[in-house]
């Protein structure tokens, strides 16, 4: 890509876009809890076109109409967004904080071949709550004090921390 | 500027921006309306550093807190938004309709030396009123038809026009 998309969309991102760190939870799960990174677009529905050339750009994310005449575009999982955000990290101004955390969490999660595990769950939880903090998200229920809650009750892995 | 950073605030336009063409009323113009082009960026109070950033590149404009917790940095009249508007034209997508059409309405306007009079005011109003809906404006109050009668009224000048 272009230094001048890359730099517009960064634009974009700062100005009306989202980078989100989130704490998802999964019945199925045994940890209970999964992090999940995921950035979205949004756009009038009239507009949508300027979210395919988006996803022409990006070659990952789906795109979505929501019930209030706007549409998303948004890319979930650590490996695309890591990806996006390094590209659009020189550009970045107002979210590069943000940026910058959310690749320090997500490079921290287990890869292939190595397991998630209860303490590195809770010491991610901990930096998502972080993350929130920036993103300004008032209406966050998962927190880390909830997996820790989970964990302990699970008894899986109980962990004593000093939050 | 770099063609990164033109790049970056067209896209922060296109994101979280506004292009404006107003009428404006005035109790002590002769042809009572005034059209009013101006450019906006808005930021929580919090990131007015980044307005100032922006205001250091355009070397013009004012940036000012709303009650809101917000800011704005607005650039107003013909000659500073054409001056921007031309330097990010060749990056903007969402806004550049909107953008070609503010060129072109400012263009007719009378520059120094030539005085506005109803006929041009009446023809221009009527573009501004095309580019509200572009920009979607549904609480306008001050449309062509208001300036029509205006001029009708004042009889200054007259217009019989067929809008």
């Amino acid at each position: 890509m272009k230094k001048e998309e890359l730099s517009y969309i960064a634009g974009f991102l700062d100005g009306d876009g989202c980078i989100m760190l989130q704490l998802v939870f999964r019945a199925d799960y045994r940890l209970g809890y999964q992090i999940r990174a995921s950035i979205v677009f949004y756009q009038k529905q009239k507009y949508k076109n300027f979210l395919f050339w988006l996803k022409g750009k990006f070659q990952v994310g789906y795109i979505r109409d929501r019930n209030d005449g706007m549409s998303e575009y948004t890319i979930v999982g650590s490996k695309p967004v890591i990806g996006i955000l390094k590209k659009l990290m020189p550009y970045l101004r107002l979210k590069k904080d943000q940026a910058e955390l959310a690749l320090e969490v997500l490079a921290k999660m287990p890869g292939s071949g190595r397991k998630m595990n209860s303490r590195i769950l809770l010491e991610l939880s901990l930096e998502v709550d972080k993350f929130a903090e920036l993103n300004y998200s008032k209406k966050r229920t998962n927190t880390s004090e909830k997996v820790r809650q989970f964990l302990n009750k699970s008894l899986l892995n109980p962990v004593e921390t000093e939050v």
